[in-house]
Formats: structure tokens, C-alpha cells, sequence
């Protein structure tokens, strides 16, 4: 090979507090909430899901601006395409939606759904950022190397211990461990519409059974809210935690002022996984979306995105948080509306303070 | 009053090491695992579940001949009667699984479903033991102070922040926070059909939210196998841990031997919430007998319960684990078929070690 390969940092270079701003895809991770997570010593991320692979370069080049930390950005794998009967018999079942929002239901044909992969991948190769994650599946050996001789440093997103341990054959640096408590998309390597729900792994059951499969380092993910949890993780053998609907309440995260406002909302006491919304299972608060079109929404990633997207939108402009996506993770309870910057700071500090507490009760015991 | 209070010593005193061994109704909680647990430094539990009174009085008399420390008792709070139009379809759903077994389906109705409980509450209120569980409800305020009086720490286990705070403004003097990942009965308080499965709450979001709820002391409860573990949920703020499948595997455990031995059967890699067996969702390996009538099983416990009892006994004499009620947490693969004093041991040599080794990480952060 004519090009010299970069060495590539640890993860400890990466993020110095151990904390992990996860990537939201659809405008929520942007580059104003990264960049205060980086300044603050946490690992920012940017979600490329959903976005061209311009939109993702110009997201990157923004951030760029902004800091000059070590930052990630997380890619979505390309799925199996979907049944088209089991899609159009969803479409619809939406009828009533697209009456009551009057908007019509976007036909899925015109959108891809590899999400733009392969273009966004050679672009990351060819102008490297210091972190990708991946959600929805492990890439291929070749792909990991391409971004390890980039000098990136790679995350393959988990929720099984064969899936973990398929990463680190395929060469990840790290992994992302990702608990059934996530809000947010499940972040499984397939779909298996047949496996019920309560089969997903707890986040600390799934870190030890991970921990004891592979040697790689392990961000833990699902349901983090406080410091004290970042702690547990830790201690359970995960090197870092990854937050999501924390930051998500941010002043600087890109999600809707009614989505930040539902999650404290005692109206929305309970999140479910759900493929009402996009065709795979997610997380969010029960609102009546959910309520109503999750018993029978197909697997179909993304086509079932692309047909509800408009109905979502223009939920929104209506102010009706009942037919929104409200992803959440179990902790949304427990959200602060901090400056994300500060929101880091108070994490550490928490966990430091759980620790003197724990070693304390351990004394007297 | 003319008898006089005793006092109800601190959670610490009960159960020294912080490991609590969980009950196991149906005979797996025997009074030679618990009496190993104890001497141990652990706290052991009986499970009165499905007992008559005077099985759990013989018990506990068996328990006190063996060991001299602490122990506890864990009841099942009565629940409401079920639907009998729906146990009687369910009956005639099973009815292929009679004539496998050639078993006939037991009556429902020769069953109370109660479970005795005012008679054992009495017995314990007579004749103390140190500590009493509840499983599936709260006592009343005069049940949990009759057991103050008579000196038993009182422990109500609970799967979510409402129940926790219900329990504490009952009286309770200790929570057991289950999480979702608990192998056998979930201990929700009331059985909710409508509510999917995917809405409980992981252990380590669980305990936070708990945490930050009440006051008392909270004995953490879901998946936990290794000393790591135990450190991580005392690091969210729990107390103590405690434990069910990983002293199932143990040699003094009554499980049946095919139900040890397919905690590690890779034939049952995962595990799933289903109401086939008993008409409470519980938590075991998945097999036929669980993919077959889960999807359909009805709410309905005690009475489904009764109705598949014979059809497991049957399939246990048969050899054949497809039909047995194969309860397991999500750490199942992780069990280790140590004698019971010395996986107390183990467990806190590695909640030892896991503290020591994540300082040594942070010293290096």
C-alpha cells in the first residue's frame, strides 16, 4: 500500500470523562450539541441517518467550526428490503392518519434504503473524523480497515453477545453495548419480527455477557441518566457510557421543544418499542400513535420511515405530541434541561461522588 | 398494646455481604440452599409460594434446625380471580398437550387462590422469622406493622417508582427493585394484559429512578450473576443484591435437574416474558412449550397456574425440558454449579475485585 497508515488513537484519548453523547439522527445530535459535549470533554457525535451524504459533510464541517476536539459520527447500515405488500397494507392502515393531518402519505419508491452508505463511507475515508459508529449491523472487514488506516477509530453498535462477538472478528476498536432500556432504535444487526420483545438484554446484564465474550473496549448504552448509573457501568467492566435522551433535553440538541417537554410529561409515563414510526423497533413515550398503529406495524426499514414522515411532520406543525415520535429511553423521567457543556460536568461529577459513597457504605458494612 | 415491640434490626445486620438469595416458589428455594446462603454470610429465602401453611411452617422449621442466622420468607399476595371464560379456552388450547403427555388438565376450580395467605401471615406474626418478602402486591399498613411488632423486616418487591413509593407509605422497611431481566414471576402488582412487555423497566434504570423516589433501603433484583454485577447496582444506590438463577445452578438447589442443566443448553439461548404456564408473565428459557401458548395464554393466576401443573410434572417425568416451566434470568449462561456458601463467596470476592480494578481504571483516566 502506497498510502501510510494513521495510528489510531484510544478511547480514553477520545473521550477523557468516559461519557458519550450518542448520535439521534433526525436533526437532534447537530453540530451545536456535539461540539459543547467535545468542549466539555465528552465525545460528541453527529447522526449521518437519514441525511444525504452531503447533508452528513456539511454536519461535519460545521462541527469542525466549532471545536476542535475529537468528535464521531454514526452511520446506519443498509437494510433488507421490505415486503411491499406488508408496506402498502400499512399505508393503508394510515388512511385515517392522513385525514386527520391532512396530508397525503409519501410513497416510499422514491427514497433508497441504503440510507446512502457506501457514499457516506468513501467520503469519511477520504476526509477521516477522529470516531464512526455504526448502527443496524457490523460492516465488513475491509470497511473497518479502510477507517482504521484512516487513522479513525471505529464502534460497532451491539445487543447480544454473538453480535458483539461478530464485531470484533469483523475488527471494530470498540463496541457500543446497547440495553433493551435505549431509546431510540434497537440497535440489532437484524430485524427478527418473530423474537418478542421481552427477549432484549437489560443494559447490565448484556455489558457483563459481553464483557466475558470479546476483549474490545465497551461504551455502555440504554437508559443512562446520572452519574451514579455511569458508575455501575463501569463497574460492571464498560470503559465509557453513552447518553442519549439525557442530551436530548439539552438547549442544544435539534430535537422539537414538544418532544423535550413530553419527556418529563406525566401524560407519557411509559416508553414502548414500537415499529409504528419507522418500520423497526424504537423506543419512545406511549402516545396514541403508538398506541394505535404499533400492535400491527410491519418490519420495513425505512420504508415504513418514509410513509409516516410527513404524518409526523405535520403533527408537529399541529402541536400534537400524540402523533409524534417521541423516542425516550426509560430514564426520560430523569431528563435535565442543562446546557449540554454543563450537563458533562455534572455527569463526572456525580459519578466520582457515587463512587466515594459506595466506598464509603462499603466501609461501614 | 400489652405485648411488647421488638426492635427490627437494620438490612446490614440481616445480610451481612450484601448478597440475598431470591426465593424460588416450587420447591428450588429449598431449606438446605437457603441454610448454605446464610452460613455463609448471605441472607437466605424460603419461597411459601403455592405451599399450605403448614408446608411453609414445616420449612421454616427444617431452615432453623440447619442454620442459626437470619433468614427470610417470601409470600405471594393474593390476586384477583381471572376470567373464567378465558382459563377455559386456554384449557381447550392445551388440549394436544394432554394427549402428548397423556396427562389430563388438572380442575382450576379444587384450587383456592389465595395461597393461604392470611393463614401463613398469621403463622409468621405467631412464630417470627427474621425477615418476610412479598412477591405480586403491597400488604396492608396493619399487615406489614403486625410484622414490625413482632420484629420481622419487612421487604416488598416492586417493579416500578409508583409501587416503590406505595410500599414505603405502606411501611415497608426495605424494597426489592426487580428488573426486567429477573428470571420466573415479574412482581408487578397488578397483572396488566394491556401493557406490552417491552415497558419494563431495566434493573439499572429501575434502581435509579427508585432511588431517587424513596427513602428506604433497596435490595436490587434482575440478571445478576457475577460480583461485578453487585458492585454496579451498589454503585446505582442499592443496598444489597439479590440473586435467583445463579443459586439455581447451585448443588443444594431443588430445581429438577433438566432445568439446571438448560441454563447452559445452547437449544435455549434466550429467554422470554410469557403467562403459558402460570397466567403471570414470568420470565424462562423459551421452549416449545412457551413459543406454542404464549402468544394466546390469558391473564389468569393462580388458575393457569393449576391447570398446566400436571402437564409439567408429566413432561418432567417424560425427560422432556420442551414442556417444563424453565424459569431463568437474562444472565442464565452465566451460572456456575458451585456449592451455594461458596458462590456467596465468589460473588463477593468479585464485587471486591471489580471495585478494585475500576479505582485502578479511574487512576489511570
Amino acid at each position: 500500500m502506497s498510502v501510510e497508515s494513521q495510528v489510531v488513537p484510544a478511547l480514553g484519548e477520545l473521550c477523557r470523562r468516559g461519557i458519550v453523547q450518542a448520535p439521534m439522527a433526525g436533526g437532534v445530535s447537530c453540530p451545536e450539541l456535539a461540539a459543547a459535549v467535545c468542549d466539555a470533554g465528552g465525545l460528541g457525535f453527529l447522526a449521518a441517518g437519514y441525511r444525504t451524504a452531503e447533508g452528513m459533510y456539511e454536519e461535519i464541517e460545521q462541527l469542525r467550526a466549532l471545536t476542535r476536539e475529537p468528535f464521531g459520527v454514526n452511520l446506519f447500515m443498509p437494510q433488507p428490503a421490505a415486503d411491499p405488500a406488508a408496506v402498502d397494507r400499512y399505508r393503508r392502515q394510515l388512511a385515517g392518519e392522513s385525514s386527520l393531518y391532512g396530508t397525503p402519505i409519501a410513497e416510499g419508491d422514491a427514497h433508497g434504503t441504503d440510507d446512502a452508505y457506501e457514499a457516506k463511507l468513501a467520503l469519511l475515508v477520504d476526509d477521516p473524523v477522529p470516531v464512526v459508529s455504526f448502527a443496524f449491523g457490523c460492516p465488513s472487514r475491509d470497511e473497518l480497515d479502510a477507517l482504521a488506516n484512516a487513522g479513525t477509530f471505529t464502534v460497532v453498535t451491539v445487543t447480544t453477545p454473538e453480535e458483539a462477538q461478530a464485531a470484533e472478528w469483523a475488527g471494530a476498536d470498540a463496541l457500543c453495548v446497547q440495553g433493551i432500556e435505549a431509546g431510540g432504535h434497537r440497535s440489532t444487526h437484524q430485524d427478527d419480527p418473530q423474537s418478542d420483545s421481552s427477549a432484549g438484554l437489560g443494559l447490565l446484564s448484556l455489558v457483563t455477557q459481553v464483557r466475558e465474550t470479546v476483549q474490545l473496549p465497551l461504551i455502555a448504552a440504554g437508559g443512562l441518566m446520572r452519574g451514579a448509573q455511569i458508575a455501575a457501568v463501569r463497574a460492571a467492566g464498560a470503559d465509557a457510557a453513552q447518553l442519549g435522551t439525557a442530551f436530548l433535553a439539552c438547549p442544544e440538541s435539534g430535537a422539537h421543544a414538544m418532544h423535550k417537554k413530553a419527556l418529563k410529561n406525566p401524560l407519557f409515563a411509559t416508553t414502548e418499542l414500537t415499529r409504528a414510526f419507522s418500520g423497526r423497533p424504537a423506543r419512545g413515550l406511549v402516545n396514541r400513535f403508538v398506541r394505535e398503529h404499533g400492535p400491527y406495524a410491519p418490519s420495513g426499514y425505512p420504508e415504513v420511515h418514509h410513509l409516516t414522515a410527513g404524518l409526523r411532520r405535520a403533527a408537529a406543525r399541529a402541536g400534537d405530541a400524540q402523533g409524534m415520535a417521541l423516542w425516550a429511553g426509560q430514564g426520560h423521567r430523569l431528563a435535565r434541561d442543562l446546557p449540554a457543556g454543563r450537563l458533562v460536568q455534572v455527569l463526572a461529577a456525580e459519578a466520582d461522588s457515587a463512587w466515594a459513597d459506595t466506598a464509603s457504605r462499603r466501609t461501614r458494612t
